[in-house]
């Protein structure tokens, strides 16, 4: 039974993290940090829990750093992630960071999106990109695991099979997102009245996710335009992609292509091209599981392409994740905890 | 072409009587007054009324008090209003004021629910409860009229008729309520992800609105029950009254009650007893306008009654009312600027 | 490997029962009937089912009736169930019966709201009523169980303490229903651009779930008023009694009633006195989960109780009790398959 | 005081006909009809303008015929109003025709779309296409005019200066629509549980609407993608293009451009470039209005181009635009019944 801490479990993944370890039947939560709320019950923040945690109480950071474990997952704002990760480290555990601190390699990629400051580079070339489709292998030998940029997964698990084929020309891809990506902070924006069924183009050309698709996918920044709109929902992503394919295609190299991606894979799946409405991803078809949904549809003249993917970015764009590198980096089955079925409709 | 001058423009009810104003072509905006926004324009907070007012800056406080003006509606919070009205009283404008501070005449009453240190008891009793429907006479003569609540507003305009009757014995009312009910500024509650689709009950027993329904509708406390539950929408009250009537009366007199005390009102409509569906009203037929809609139906005992009303929380519940009471204050036609129809569906 | 058929697989009772099994590996699906869908996959009409049953196709009715299994769940229309319930039944097959054709075990009560020609009185009589956490041991021995209305079971959750104490003198009760409630069929009520927002009061005094409470708290009609209405979302219900009591009692005596009648239920929870937004349940906090949340107030006067329960109404109003029952008559532990946390905030 | 016939009135475009109707002062409603509603009050369809229609009742096609009028508005289904847009022009009445019976010039093109055996092509030609802002002379001068395309007139709109001004290469559009797109008829696609929050892309690279789109812009087809993606609200378009410019422009001369084209026009509007949350519209902010709503940012290769454009499609996107090229018809001003602002936030 591996013993786990969650550093900052009052936000939105943290929450997400803590309902998944309860089904996580090869894991003990044996504490779980928040600066403000401790010694609170941690029920009174995340009230859908409390049968599941009648009775754990936030431990203040400074305890915690006393508390035995094996396992840490870091669900701590960016930029103060860090700091907490070498420490886990050098007590001998291993680590799950959601923030983006080690998601980007390159130094100046993610000082220009992040600002300067972050965590050291020898620490962000241990981390392993901790997306398991991408990194299965390394990650069972990883001490230490970057999080997921949810929109990045949301395009980054549409889009490998192409660029593994050298098919991706241009890149527009367009993210419509729900209001818990921004967090569990009310914000004006976030205000119910003006959030509520909003059509809110947030970035018409970039977004800093796009850093974690450039690297994964080892694309150009030239050829991807990365467009984000918050639509009226709370969970998921549903990404749609417009692609300039490097060559003609016809439809079947693309299915084929993407059966051999996908296969053996236990949380991608393709989307039928028959019936038409199911063609293409509905985030209603994975809320609350770790799957991903991928669709496509080839236009006339074999160079255009449209590819739609459908996630929950709290859960495979973020905490699902993040179980699902762990339990690779402690050896276990990667799926356990995660064998989660949508609820639909709802 | 009376002068108006908003005083608190920032906020929803401000934001209203402004959308309301632009239609009123006997009144002239002469300022807007906020001291946060003081030199910004007014489609910064308000960007649905750029085109209405595209040049308009907001006002600060100190200078607004030099401006000559007709009329001031005061959009303030409770407590800070009545000075406001003080000094604008002393320089003849006529004043409409959307605060609690001066709906309840009783100081007692008043204080319980709001703390002392109001508004003072001449000043008090020198306004008009600013319902047009129950008060346009001393509106007609009055330079000081209140602003209503909301949730007061869907229970008097429904239960008038009853209550002059002598026939309401108990009144359980539930209001739902939609998220502009909160106001403007960011809070925990009204956070997206959490409040949408929330089905909230906040007050169990008792809403701070119930006062001015003993006041207005001349009930004892002990009567009257009311509930508020926060249901998902934006804009709109449902109230649902269960009501133990006083005498077992028969449902054509009840028509007939309805009929004789909403005759001549241009705002309040009966809804039908048939087809079934249309019989209870629902908010969405009212958004936008300054109407309210009264339903009901009665039990087989002849004792036991349901009365429904719906109204538009920031309209007749707010910003309407106001600008009707105020039509009536100028001796302009009191449906000016108010001759509003619901775009449904919505 | 117990082998389950479900008659009637295409509705939203049927399309979760579907989910659940999928989670239960006590029990193996041999075959799901439709009589339109017949040959076709089961994910055309259930598509976020996709990956749990990529194979499976609907059957014919007529072929299903000799297909070997061990359980059928039916998930039939009101009136066609009990036929396929006495052939499953002579066939030597448990079966748990969603439909109303069982529930009612009083043959004029059950006309009065279903009409005349339902099942025969002496397969009623066979019947268990099908809510675990009133009828457990009977249902140990059953070969039948009924369904359960899940407005009653709303009821029947949140009341049973206090009707087992006497402390029930009247009720009214008003459940918040989701547009699921009305089943997967399009009707003109349930057309998108109408039901969106509606708030739709269904029934003002009474609906037929009401009989199922009756029977199971064994209540006097007269005592129990019902109203539902139709608020925005798809699952769920919020039910809120406002109930006069018997007798006048203290809180803490109802915090021990409703402690012990909840000891031992793993998918009963009451919710906490503090903090306030907290002490009634809303649904979202189980959706997609078998749990019901109960909270409760008390009045001033000791006498008028509110009492709210949440639960969702496909799960633990349909096809988690249902699922509950089944595990119990085949011997096996009640939570199997049923271990479902919610996702929140979604 | 123009009379006025609305032929089909049940719909979604016809109900909202009858809501602008009710404040045009010009216009003088004489009839609407209904086949299937006939003898039946015009509020069971239309509840929200009961107050408008108290004692109004639909009228049967055949008695419709010989009521005396001035103008007719066709709200019917395409394919089955060329006929009675004949007989009207034929008894002297001016129509304007909501369906797209009329809407395309060009018989290929038409049949190519909508099928075989509509309109006859001289009376095609009579037309003009009713937007009044690209055919305000025209209109002057017209008996007949077509209706418009919602999702058409998102684009055209958005994107005729740049026409005009030579400056469109490609052109990829994405429109996300509400509910109503798919007016008042229950469909599976429309029923709540799957409608509600759905995110679905129904056309990947191709609309019908686009037609009207190559016409009104003269453009070929070879340059125009465009996606539709229905979305969780009732009303409103959001369209974003993106759009590859023919020649490297800077910003500076973009709003000029705009300014210009948009100069006088009373019911379009620029979206200011600052602050950013403001930038791009939301249809929120035009709901329940005529007007349209346009912004832009240029990305910093001054080729690309994103234009957004937001109206309310039953308004602007239909009835709107229908009344507004009828009062040019009719000699009117053609803001008259036109001068509603949007209830925000709602």
């Amino acid at each position: 039974m591996a013993r786990v801490i969650i550093w900052g479990g009052t936000g939105l993944t943290g929450g997400e993290l803590l309902r998944l370890l309860a089904g996580q039947e090869a894991m003990e939560l044996v504490a779980v940090t928040s600066r403000r709320r401790a010694g609170q019950p941690l029920w009174t923040v995340h009230p859908h829990l409390r049968p599941d945690y009648p009775d754990l109480l936030f431990t203040a950071p400074d305890e915690a750093e006393g508390v035995a474990a094996d396992l840490a997952f870091l669900a701590l704002p960016h930029g103060s992630s860090f700091p907490v990760a070498r420490r886990c480290l050098d007590r001998g555990l291993k680590v799950v960071d959601l923030s983006a601190d080690f998601r980007l390699r390159d130094r100046s990629l993610r000082e220009s999106w992040y600002g300067p400051g972050g965590a050291p580079q020898e620490l962000v070339e241990r981390a392993v990109y901790g997306l398991a489709e991408l990194h299965r292998r390394e990650l069972g030998q990883a001490d230490l695991a970057s999080g997921v940029g949810c929109n990045a997964t949301a395009l980054n698990l549409a889009l490998f099979p192409l660029a593994r084929a050298g098919l991706l020309e241009t890149v527009r891809a367009e993210c419509r997102v729900g209001s818990s990506e921004g967090g569990a902070t009310p914000s004006e924006g976030g205000h119910h009245p003006f959030r509520s069924r909003a059509l809110r183009i947030i970035e018409p050309f970039r977004h800093r996710h796009m850093a974690e698709t450039l690297q994964e996918l080892d694309l150009d920044a030239s050829r991807l335009t990365m467009t984000v709109t918050a639509v009226e929902m709370v969970r998921g992503i549903q990404m749609a992609a417009h692609i300039g394919l490097s060559k003609r295609v016809v439809e079947a190299d693309l299915w084929k292509l993407y059966r051999q991606a996908f296969k053996g894979e236990f949380f991608l799946h393709l989307t039928p091209a028959r019936p038409a409405h199911l063609r293409f991803p509905d985030p209603r078809l994975v809320l609350g599981s770790n799957r991903a949904l991928v669709g496509f549809a080839l236009a006339d003249d074999g160079r255009r392409l449209l590819v739609v993917s459908a996630i929950d970015n709290l859960v495979k764009g973020a905490a699902g994740s993040a179980l699902q590198a762990a339990n690779i980096m402690m050896g276990l089955d990667e799926r356990q905890g995660l064998d989660l079925r949508p609820a639909y409709p709802a």
